[in-house]
């Protein structure tokens, strides 16, 4: 994960923190904050996921990019229910369902993601926080949406000592209008090694991705569409 | 705790998370949503302070209100420092300084706060979440402003599944207007009993308040002006 990345030591940007899920969204966007010259930190949450599969990529990935710092925070959103992705029910197969919002959203998570990432930034005056969500080829989760992002920053604004004093983080996401293929092939073309990061919502027992939840759906059309082989799947 | 309050059974008004710092403002906040008739849901955030006396005063004013659930989250917003609160420095004493803002701000703790209570009251299906901020007699934090709960009411609408159903949970913070005395005066009229509380930010060796850091000082002013006597220090 090396090819197309500006070597360390010549990011002039400033400090972004890059909310790192070790999906291939986040992935992509480590890659795209890197190239742009940010000097990225990351921070993963573990909010009681079915499997650590995830915080596994994340870690592979922040390794591969040689990260000065990579925080894992540790919060239990599943001890208050609300999600199939945390326990509550059975994560949906068979295909993207007609349901507006599947049982997958986890409430308000991208809220606490943000909140903590702010509270880094702030705390250490990084100037930037990068997120991979995206509102094309997604489960219609309300805190993916363009409107979401621009009412934290605004939330940010106020809400920060740095903000009242002009400086709050600037919230980027570079994905939200790119379909999964434009996704992949933007990383690609920036070196990403997708075979390092995770998507799958419900692995099977030998911890193989199950190819049947929305996540491994979208991420199959994603790879499809780009004309690629997604060498995670072709490990098999 | 007990005179002026509805007797359990008769909340009427659906349920209410509640922040529960422990400090008389957020006692006093748990006085007035139970005595409005919502059945009330405590949730209390160990972030890394200094010392544990907030957290069991929040354990005391649950009890005291027999309430159903009282969640207490650990997360460490003290391992990225920022401030003096969690271990960064030095409690600032004798008197609130010039200082827009003092070192005791927390790096967007309310931000964090209100995130995790808007992920409960999202599962549960709450419909208001209740905190004690006040931009009168406070220590100037953004975070404590009637901005800062707009712009998290306008986030919260946007960013869960029940805001893109119109039924975000309502925030109410009924002290942001109120001075010290006023909120003393509104919690007494309710019989909260604030000996329950803790509010300094610096306790002695021995335990007890050190009557000096800003904290102290704006609950010193507060009973002062209300004139009554804090039942917490008269207890020395």
């Amino acid at each position: 994960m090396t090819a197309g990345y500006r070597p360390p030591g010549v990011a002039d940007r400033g400090t972004a923190i890059v909310l790192l899920s070790g999906g291939l969204d986040s992935a992509t966007v480590l890659a795209i904050a890197h190239a742009e010259g940010w000097a990225c930190r990351a921070l993963t949450l573990r909010y009681g996921q079915r499997h650590s599969r995830e915080i596994e990529a994340a870690k592979r990935l922040a390794r591969a990019m040689d990260l000065p710092e990579h925080r894992r925070v540790s919060l239990d959103l599943a001890a208050w229910g609300g999600s199939s992705l945390t326990g509550d029910g059975e994560v949906p197969h068979g295909g993207v369902t007609a349901e507006a919002i599947p049982s997958t959203y986890v409430p308000a998570r991208n809220t606490v993601l943000l909140s903590l990432a702010l509270a880094w930034a702030e705390a250490i005056g990084a100037q930037a926080i990068f997120l991979g969500v995206s509102a094309v080829d997604y489960s219609g989760y309300p805190d993916c949406r363009p409107e979401f992002i621009a009412a934290f920053q605004q939330l940010a604004n106020v809400a920060t000592k740095v903000g009242l004093a002009g400086r709050a983080p600037v919230l980027r996401a570079p994905l939200i209008n790119k379909s999964k293929a434009e996704t992949i092939r933007w990383g690609a073309a920036l070196g990403v090694d997708y075979a390092l990061t995770w998507s799958c919502y419900d692995p099977t027992p030998a911890g193989r991705p199950c190819g049947d939840c929305d996540s491994c759906r979208l991420r199959a059309k994603g790879f499809a569409d780009a004309g690629m082989v997604d060498p995670l799947v072709s490990a098999d």
